[in-house]
């Protein structure tokens, strides 16, 4: 019914088999199919049988992002106007990041990926201000104390997806330092979605890529007639 | 810079003189002031004194949504196509709602309220899903166990901003069950804001809408060119 | 002295050679036995055990449910009338969801079984209400969010027993989200049991239709008089 | 829809103007209605209004129980067969227990009410175990370490509703230890709502009598054919 | 200094190397030496080792209890009046009962140990309470929703310690639930310490049973003279 | 049954008149009645109501410490040998220290206060070790972080009984920080009771004393045969 | 001993007369008297007493700060090189802000207050980065997500104490959120004091000094040598 | 541009190939490189690589501390005047103190270790504080109750850098214990950084004695001026 949005699977707790089972069943009816959380041993396993049996079909994992997907070989991706920026500081938020990224890129988006921005170095993060103010969404991920997300909100006036990551130690409890400082400050256009889940905020700002695409497409029609 | 973007005082935890001085001294540099989480005392003294020496000028008091705000009188507002749904299942949820719609009314956007959707009454909501469908976004504003918010992430594609309110008691935990619950199920286009804060659900409503209403601006000038 | 209730082990914890031993001493005096949380191992260990020494009798092991079981072998079951409903939305929940289906099946009860409920899809729980409204209890089993067991409260009229699953990472926190989720919205006829605890549920359940069951005897009789 | 259900207010957090809308509104539909939560300002106010207004009707307001309750003049009640048993500890514990016994009441229930047992004095509960076990449900209300709900759960084969309350200080945690303590052990037959939810605890118990009630009409019934 | 207390090391997070070495060095000032939590790999090489070097003097590890200890092999225990009574439901708890119980016995106390007494069957803990009150102290151990202890406080009149463990699963939160429940109803005679702490417990009934004896040495001394 | 154990009354959350009816029919069955958790209003409302009517007695009310009690005139207090240590550092945890003073002493308790040692001024404690060292038990009342106990515990062989006070701000949490510090300590002899429960202390230190009491003339006798 | 240190009473829970008695002791023994915490009643009440019997005396009481305190007639401050910052973001932290500035400035240092810097305009902040490099020590007070802290962390090399307050709702639970986002961040100079705890800081930061001092002192003797 | 300040990689949850890349790439920019939470297989990997290939330089692996790190050949370390205490109890909270010992050092400082004081044997601590108290600050490592911290504070007047850590069970819960209790207590200049953050605490210290030294030095340029 969504055009574009693909079927998605949450692949944590689930075995194999299992996991091949719903692939194969999704691929009969959709053009487009995406896993999460997919370890290394049962992406092997998912390869292994798929590739096999659909030997005209691609099929990609990325083993930072944990993700598998499938787009069926005869899509032709209708690329929605803009970008969506994905900000992240570095080695330990990557995989979260990464997971963001593609899930945006699935559902048709073009991303900008700036993983070396920082509170720390803050000035990394304003020489590329004005860069990321061009985007549609902004997708912050980060962990420990998670003060990029306020300092992103202060500076841009587009929608930021905040990604609280379990990233940290002691007081960071897993993500919860993260996460409640990134909900203290959300006043200033910053929304929040669970700790490490980058599929929900790749998700999320695709639904706001999606509504700008039909608000374009209806002006663009009114305006021809 | 933002055009269109208000200036806006928490209102909270400040005195009555206090708030009056930042309030004036905005309104010389600003076509609008929003202060939220204003008490109907401080709203009387706000009135009072402005009433008086700015004779000319209107200024809106809401005593549910305890929001104060100023347009200027020759303020010609820009509103922007489409609409935000506010959507809550009513009396306890009502004034964080109107906190939201107020927010996003004083940001140029037109709001449409939908204020006796709960889970309890599942065919209530069924009913609006259509119309509430053609929203740029959705404002859903829940407390207790804040379920609405996922019922809603599953039926429609629009982006879904969540606010968890501290409505209910014991185990609902001052609105930490509504946030948990929320942020829990963020997968299909739910993001979620801090307990309580409609002005930030609002605000972040209007960022998706200011982001649509550039793009549409550019794709209309581009077609023209 | 409670006719049809069996005696019921918690396997978690306990050595296979410590399980056995409880077993056998109880399959002595009792018609059924039941043991949880068994795993794979354990359940090896006393299936070779019990059917060389009790090679008449059969003894069943669910792996997903982690139980294991036993019925005397010339045991006529006396079933209760009408069934216990048990609800889940898939896959993640599966296990808990069988283990409560087993434990209400040994005490005597009908199961119907509807696995693939889910809030996401509210239409196929729509679909199923009236039948489900036939029950004589329904265990609603839910992790994440939990908010299955609120919008089943909304739409029946009989006692919801509903299991909150740690199912879910990050905010949901191990199964508190939807715990405290069902517990504040329990208003409407729902009432909740531990985290994972389908055995609690399925055995709520069961005194639920116990007291029918007595209470429809005694009627009989008193009408027969 | 559902017989014999009256229409249930939550009054915490009302104005008692709104109060008395939304209840004189559901006199015109129903013919019970229920408010929880009512102080005595607002019930002030409503017996004021409505006793002027509907002078052949009776309102009644019990004080501790915080309930303010309508049954229509010609309304004859069918009473349920047997009774719900309402226990706790005593003089803390009694406005919760009272809103509990009240609730179960108007849906038709008769109640026995057991307000001197505590785990304190075992003697005391193991006296009327019998007489409590001929109850069709059992609600358990307690505070501090809820420690009556197990003692009570291993005595009975009947099922139980335990209601935790924020009676206690310190460690109690405004009632989560007792909270806890009851979800951790629902094992033999317990299962909890939110802490402090007498109304929630006298309505699951209605739900469960209700379904016997179904039940044995329907027997009886079958047996007449 | 103080007579008949031992040393004791806590083995957790301590290599065997380490163990062996803090073990020794203590064999050379004092008559007793006890290690707890130590796991069978340590005691094997702990054994090993010493029994080796000191093959006069016997070295005893419980496995359950995984405490370690030694005494002097001239020691002549002198063996406080009276006894302190250890209490626990069973299986789970066994090991922290152990704990207590050895830590007891190895500080000059006679203990009964009455492992099968729980709140799900209160009548055995009925018929025990006479000969538990003869006790000087009583140690309690129980998990889940650690109700024994309340029981047990509210029967006798002697010291109860209470020692919640980490036994249960979801809402009983590796211990907390039964801490807060013991800490909630310690009114009567109950006090605490930590979690699955069975050595606090055995070595705090200990003092008391220390401040026993000083105080009848010292009243018989008085009477001669 | 307990010589010398007075009926106690919880307080907190009784009307004035309420807790008079029970205070005067403990009256009638005991020698010793006492009430927590009084105000100053409530105190006020019993004096005037018992003072008149019963005229021959004394009532007793201590501001500080809350506590209302009444010892029957002809009352002969038989007094334990030996006392019992109340520690704390001063000010803000006087009440709670008080309450278990005046607790312990109404059962039958000599007392030494010690009201000015705290963790700040360490040399004041060692001053009084030797002096503390001598009773029988010692109540340690500290709130903050709760550090004097675990000192405490540290420096004497006697049982330490640590009430945790809810003092402090901020991550004190009203008072988890002292009591999650007092339990982490409670290796050398320390147990912990309620957070501001002094009565719980006083009553616990009581057991103790009991207990020895009992032993030594159980010895006295013995010897005299 | 400490010279320059004052001696400070905290001021919460403790009734005026206890106040003024406990500060006039303190002034007989030293130069320099603190309380914290003092309400405008109780401050009116000391300097009512105060000012009559030591009319050569002068006492200061800042009513944001809720700080009352008395330095000698005749002491010469002995101010210390260099100066102390004290950052916040504005109108809500401004008495905590005053807290540590005053505590400071009473142990001898000159304070340079920076009251206008906030993460949501970075820009003010970055401006006087260089200004607060100079300092010996950087108070950053701050509430909501406490992210200032983090960043002026990453900006300068001098020691910052972060002081987290209680400022904010829902998910910044009272200064949770700030503590815990600041402990996560500390890797790069900064430290943490309690939620609130102005005075703590301003303390801190002047042991700081004192210890710069010392130093110094020691250096320019031994280079006189 | 911070001369002396090594940089710093955090070692956990980056693989073993990561670490070489950006150790190496650090050893181009800097004098210095310090990796933490390093463990043996990737010091191992580290040290096989670094050694072959920059065969002229030396490099550093604690395995307690689990620190890697470099320094520059023909580096020549200007050490800071005075030294740096580090403070802890013993065993287990070892590695942690190591942590803070080495960061000091590389950051030029002087190091005395204490590494057997503790709250339980408070006198080795009283014959210790007159050396500590030259130290120009002062870190204390402390698990379980943490009350060592509070107990420093009370007894010297230069800074204390208090480091809760994870040592401890049950209500220790993982070092939170110990972290609320230094933060509880940190008024008499006690500062706290996260739990088990024994790199924040030698770095903050060094930031303190880093602010020294430059307070002398342009003292001591003064001077000569
Ligand atoms: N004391 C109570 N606790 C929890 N839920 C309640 C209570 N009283 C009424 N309710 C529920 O609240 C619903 C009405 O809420 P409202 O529309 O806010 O009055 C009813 O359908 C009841 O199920
Ligand atoms: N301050 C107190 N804290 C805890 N328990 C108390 C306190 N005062 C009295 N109690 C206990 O409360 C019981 C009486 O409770 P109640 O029947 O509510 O008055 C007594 O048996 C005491 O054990
Ligand atoms: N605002 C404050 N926050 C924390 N500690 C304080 C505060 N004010 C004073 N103190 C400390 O409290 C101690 C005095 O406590 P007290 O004896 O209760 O007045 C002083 O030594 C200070 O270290
Ligand atoms: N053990 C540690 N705990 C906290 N922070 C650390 C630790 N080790 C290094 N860091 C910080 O982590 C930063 C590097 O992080 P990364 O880029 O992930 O290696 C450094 O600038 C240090 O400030
Ligand atoms: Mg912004
Ligand atoms: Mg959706
Ligand atoms: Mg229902
Ligand atoms: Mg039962
Ligand atoms: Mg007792
Ligand atoms: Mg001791
Ligand atoms: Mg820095
Ligand atoms: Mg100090």
């Amino acid at each position: 019914k969504r055009t574009g949005f693909p079927e998605v699977i949450f692949g944590e707790g689930k075995t194999a088999e299992h996991l091949l089972g719903i692939f194969e069943r999704l691929m009969h009816h959709h053009k487009k199919v995406l896993a999460t959380r997919v370890d290394k041993q049962k992406a092997a396993y998912l390869l292994e049988h798929l590739e096999t049996k659909y030997s005209d079909e691609t099929f990609h994992y990325h083993k930072d992002a944990r993700t598998f997907h499938w787009v069926t070989r005869d899509y032709k991706e209708e690329w929605k106007d803009g970008f969506i920026a994905v900000v992240c500081a570095g080695t330990s938020d990557f995989p979260v990041a990464e997971e963001a990224a593609i899930t945006a890129e699935i559902m048709g988006n073009r991303v900008q990926k700036m993983y070396d921005i920082g509170v720390a170095g803050i000035h990394r993060l304003l020489d590329k201000v004005e860069q990321i103010e061009q985007a549609n969404a902004i997708i912050v991920v980060a962990g420990m104390e998670g003060a990029l997300a306020s300092v992103m909100g202060g500076l841009v006036s587009k929608p930021v997806v905040a990604v609280p990551t379990s990233v940290g130690y002691g007081a960071s409890m897993n993500g919860i330092a993260a996460l409640l400082s990134m909900l203290s400050s959300c006043a200033s256009g910053v929304s929040v979605v669970n700790i490490d889940n980058g599929f929900g905020a790749g998700y999320y700002a695709a639904t706001l890529t999606h509504t700008i695409d039909r608000a374009v497409k209806k002006a663009l029609l009114e305006k021809r007639d």
